[in-house]
């Protein structure tokens, strides 16, 4: 299709991204995985300043972030639209940790697995970088 | 929300990946950027057994390419529902690199470009790993 228009790339300030990333349930991690790029569509919720994620136990994920405790990952979410392809993404990058004990449990509480069965991790990236832009017509 | 029943992960092979892939328009390349993971959301083609995109020059995506020529990135669509997170994602991994003359001609003509304005390239990755997976309740 042909867009018409003068269309603009606008840079989010920190509070509206973080916003943003919390008014959606599912993104993509990225992060390095046997020296290749890897990215994994999971659900999340934002807590502060951390995104907060569910891995299943000996995944490429829980795998990566068990090798290097504080390995720096992205975290992205978008809301983009298929035929104008307006809208916005918001990317994070920040250290990646497990959390542990009551902590974990509360996030298992709050976030649905994809999948039945299987234990798994409560991974929390924080926030150290965000950077989000909206596209508009 | 509550996911009732059993839910289940489905490897998909090669073909249908990519067929899932040409199915939409918009995806997130995934790139190693000043040492950091890093992600951006384009929109793209598939084209045998590569996707297509455009790049403006000078940006993290044109500059990660342009320094490491044949460089490994990962490409990622999915289309997952926000409520019950049923759907499907396709990633690839392989060799991106640069196009040029009629070839990158040909498929600026396919690839409508987000903002207007500035010269661009245009870059194809090679689906040498293509990683297809459906969310089935």
């Amino acid at each position: 299709m042909t867009i018409m228009g003068t269309r603009k790339l606008e840079a989010l300030p920190r509070e509206e991204s973080l916003r943003l990333l919390r008014s959606v349930s599912v993104g993509r991690l990225v992060f390095t995985h046997l020296a290749l790029p890897a990215i994994r569509p999971v659900n999340h919720v934002v807590d502060g300043d951390q995104v907060v994620i569910r891995a299943y136990v000996g995944t490429a994920i829980d795998t990566a972030v068990g090798n290097n405790s504080g390995m720096v990952v992205a975290y992205e979410a978008d809301l983009i639209d298929p035929d104008t392809h307006l809208g916005w993404s918001v990317i994070i990058v920040g250290r990646a940790c497990r959390l542990s004990g009551g902590e974990a449990d509360h996030f298992r509480d709050l976030l649905q697995p994809w999948v039945e069965g299987g234990s798994d991790d409560v991974i929390a990236i924080r926030a150290d970088m965000v950077d989000g832009f909206r596209l508009v017509g």
